[in-house]
């Protein structure tokens, strides 16, 4: 099985690197753009794991543990069967 | 409008960054992941654009002048309504 995790800063979490792309942007004449909040996205291939609510609990734990820094961050992610 | 972008390295693109990841889910007992690919997510919001085709032609472009590199990374991404 594969999960597509996505890990975003949560709202009010100031994103330098997004300021930094929404400025790059704008001096490319991308002037609608409004606001750009970056984040990661993490592919993960599970061997083995077929049940999917053995692999939903599997990646909540990656992302409490190592993903995802709770106090600054939320994921969310999607299964995918091979 | 709102676009949620999503880029990742190519295929066969060495990734460093996912390795380490696997790693240190592999030494926290994550016995179960084979493979971890690790990218980016980009939320752009739109000003004043609420044509679908125009924001697909804008995303595309931006993402193909400054958000992707198109030699080693891919680039897919959904619209959103706000």
């Amino acid at each position: 099985m594969k999960a597509r995790i996505i890990v975003t800063l949560k709202r009010g979490v100031l994103d330098p690197q997004g300021k930094a792309v929404r400025g790059a942007l704008s001096n490319l004449g991308f002037n609608q753009v409004k606001n750009v909040r970056v984040g990661k996205v993490i592919d993960v291939d599970l061997n083995g794991v077929e049940d999917e609510a053995q692999a939903r609990a599997l990646i909540e734990d990656m992302c409490r543990k190592l993903l995802a820094n709770p106090v600054i961050e939320d994921f969310s992610y999607t299964l995918e069967d091979e």
